[in-house]
């Protein structure tokens, strides 16, 4: 299995480093050839611009969707986009790896999404969830929190993370076709003991063994709906 | 009243982008202050990192929280954080205006929350939720999408857009103490005629008109939880 790994703390001695160095250990160990885009360390430009594009349909006018189509039969993506084009189609298995910033991903890892997930390639048109552009790959978000797990479950002060992160988890992953596994959290780690630290990783190294198996979240199908994307 | 806009779209030409300055005509013929901080005509820098601070409270680890709190207490937070945060304190409404990039916010967005969002005065430890450090703000967003209305409900393919939002609507709007008003949604914006548009443009008018009566979602409150943050 081809695995790409992309990461966005900016403390490379953080817990969430070390979850995603255990990560390529387990993986690699386990006979899976693992790529890294560790987006701080590559200093990664976040912001969607006109910058992107080599080439342009519309000069008067940017509509960054339509350039993105444009610029994928042109080839003529910039090339930090298309080298992280290129590790997404060798991928079987994408993780991304981050600390939850305001419920969702840091800005660094939202831009890499925002610019790399190109439409032509990734979706367009009715080619999203089951008919998506990345249908065949599997994904899986790994995140650490400061906060508990009660905190972040159903009924807890901020309600359930995995349904929070849903414009990730479904509106980003699974709406580009990829089968979404069950993410794994690491709950308050900024707080916890050194012994704390030791257990979450050796549950998370337990659980990549069984990545196999592991559960699938559930997505809308493209057979549920009309051409005009309503309800059958 | 004094109010800030907080915009990001590449595409000055945007509809994304007559919103907005709709809202500024509006809100300035109201009789009201207006200030705009138009990301990407500043080259706004989303990426929180190590930068961002002209002391350090740990020289050997980032623990990007804690070192918003001691710049804080220090008085040495980045001057284009310190110019945002300026504003913020000076708003009695803030208005978030972008087109929907994957569900959530583009990127140059979300890092502007990311980096000014402060630990110690938007947010610490409980001052969160109608604690928090912007109580008595108001705060609404303004979002364009190119899905339709009836994609983009409770029981359409993608589900409802308010619920979708719950990072930024709860999670950061909402978390910082602010009251949220009901977002207002542009739909389907790249594909509609400019009759549609102008039609989009006047009712977006008319509901600023009515701003101080606006609906506004349901947050949680403290009072609920105990010092562990377990429900009561």
């Amino acid at each position: 299995m081809n695995v790409l790994i992309v990461h966005a703390h900016p403390e490379p001695q953080s817990f969430t480093n070390a979850l995603k160095d255990a990560a390529v250990a387990e993986l690699t160990a386990a006979g899976h050839e693992v790529v890294v885009s560790d987006l701080y360390a590559m200093n990664f430009n976040p912001v969607a611009s006109a910058a992107d594009f080599g080439s342009r349909g519309s000069e008067d006018y940017l509509n960054y969707a339509l350039e993105q189509r444009h610029n994928v039969k042109a080839n003529s993506l910039a090339p930090d986009i298309a080298a992280e084009l290129a590790k997404i189609k060798a991928a079987d298995l994408v993780l991304l790896s981050f600390p939850l910033y305001w419920f969702s991903m840091p800005a660094i890892l939202k831009g890499w999404i925002d610019r790399v997930f190109v439409s032509g390639i990734v979706y367009g048109g009715r080619r999203i969830y089951d008919q998506g552009g990345l249908s065949g790959k599997r994904a899986m978000v790994i995140a650490t929190t400061g906060g508990r797990d009660h905190m972040l479950s159903a009924g807890g002060i901020h309600g359930d993370l995995t349904e929070t992160l849903k414009p990730v988890l479904q509106g980003t992953l699974g709406y580009a076709g990829m089968t979404v596994l069950a993410p794994f959290y690491g709950y308050h780690v900024p707080y916890i003991s050194q012994e704390a630290r030791e257990a979450v990783l050796d549950d998370f190294r337990t659980q990549l063994r069984d990545i196999e198996k592991r559960e699938t979240l559930v997505m809308p199908s493209l057979a549920n709906f009309d051409a005009e994307m309503k309800p059958l």
